[in-house]
């Protein structure tokens, strides 16, 4: 298997990619390759350094140019032709870059997602049937996960494009997460099917005459953490508020305990810790 | 001063509502009325048994039908003239239900909220200049209050609706909660102004050219919690989303806290109680 990683994308970049792509060999079979993409030099001294120049599962594609995370996503990919996030999409294009050699099978960037959403459209094109991408999440639940789609490629969506998430987010969380049969809903403000707006509505017709998903309804903003569903599909906008939203809720709540602790009672600071940390083990993927 | 509560709707309604209304007797002057809507029956046994019979601040204002939390708003307040939010709606109409010597400056429910604001949106129409209601909250956050409109009332909005929201809470927060020239920004997807739908990009531009509005740009899901604005607006889909999300949120973290306080350190347990306890006093307005 390829496997190419945009170095040059994401907090932290590129140290922190190339760290952990680095520390990801391990979990590699032999006839693996890691293609690096980015700038050679940059990449060549983090190999020499972790002493790694002998290993020959690296593979480095070198760029030239870096999309910002500022840059918008389509002028971007215009203009930067020579880019990390363009090269690494024609890497995971159907026939590669030059060939069927040079293609890759998983593709991984951390950079400008509009951008890597564009620039993988135009170079690996859709599944047959499938109109537009979607980007899904994992939350982590006190329930057990749930796969939110999509969380920001397609701000303002058909309805037919919210049905298409249902089907595709359906079979990731029944594939990757193992979830049998998992139970889908669409999110709106309440129950009711008389509430949500229109695109909800006509949306949730498309769904409930789709036998290929097990639809469960509307869900509210509150259901996304009470295991009503297992999969929950929003227009792009909602659900990138969404998404951000329960990282900033999650972060300051941590932060306002903690603060009430040392108000309260210094000493408990100390034991509480162990239960934060083993909490953010279990719930965060950025770990 | 003439305050009109609604003792049929809500949570518990009427035994909590009544409860609630009567506790704050203490607070009213002399000349003060307290309208209680709803059964007579019900309330009369209540106030008996408190024994209020004797106050005169205590008026019954008897109805004889309940909009359900599940009744449609509009087909209800058609179909139950003689319920207690149609009541307090014509209470707090300019002219009173019978005349200037019925007006309440103060109308309360805990009800079916689509049903008050179309009652209220009939009977007490709106204020010059404003096209469409929105239902304001107040976030608690660790950088203080945010005033979050609309949270439910207009899923459909249009950009000139958004831009009197901005108006309306920016005077709400500065008015009543004494946060001077409040800064107020929308809520999107990225603080880039080509980020975002076509419904927040014109209302931005609305923003921008008024100014009486200190407006501040567009905030994401997680400026919510972090300072960035002190009132925050939304259409009220996503603004419902986010309201129930951050309930749904703040509860399942405290019970995966809990759960996992149990496991590590049990005797943390009653310790780290009175700290919870402390952060739902400053934060939970339903306390």
């Amino acid at each position: 298997m390829r496997i190419a990683i945009d170095v040059m994308g994401g907090d932290n970049a590129p140290d922190a990619i190339l760290d952990g792509a680095l520390d990801a060999l391990d979990l590699l079979a032999a006839e693996d390759q890691l293609v690096l993409v980015g700038d050679r030099a940059v990449i060549e001294d983090v190999v020499a350094e972790r002493g790694l120049q002998g290993d020959s599962r690296i593979v480095i594609d070198a760029t030239t140019q870096v999309i910002e995370m500022s840059d918008s996503p389509v002028t971007a990919i215009r203009a930067k032709p020579d880019s990390s996030i363009v090269r690494i999409a024609k890497l995971g294009g159907r026939r590669g870059l030059t060939g069927d050699a040079d293609h890759c099978q998983v593709i991984i960037s951390a950079g400008n997602t509009g951008a890597m959403v564009a620039a993988a459209q135009m170079s690996m094109r859709r599944l047959p049937g499938v109109h537009r991408p979607g980007i899904a999440i994992v939350l982590p639940t006190f329930h057990g996960p749930v796969v939110l789609c999509d969380v920001g490629a397609n701000p303002e969506p058909r309805a037919t494009h919210l049905h298409q998430y249902g089907q595709m987010a359906a079979g990731y969380a029944e594939k990757m997460i193992g979830i049998d049969n998992p139970r889908v809903a669409l999110l709106s403000i309440g129950s009711e099917e008389a509430k949500g707006n229109s695109l909800v509505k006509e949306a949730s017709v498309f769904m409930k005459n789709d036998p290929t998903i097990n639809y469960v309804g509307f869900a509210e903003g509150r259901d996304l953490f009470d295991g009503k569903a297992d999969v929950v599909i929003s227009e792009g906008f909602t659900g990138n508020v969404v998404l951000k939203l329960a990282e900033g809720l999650a972060a300051g709540l941590f932060k306002t305990i903690a603060a009430e602790i040392l108000v309260h009672d210094p000493e408990l600071a100390a034991r509480f810790e162990p239960v934060v940390k083993s909490i953010y083990k279990k719930h965060d993927y950025h770990e």
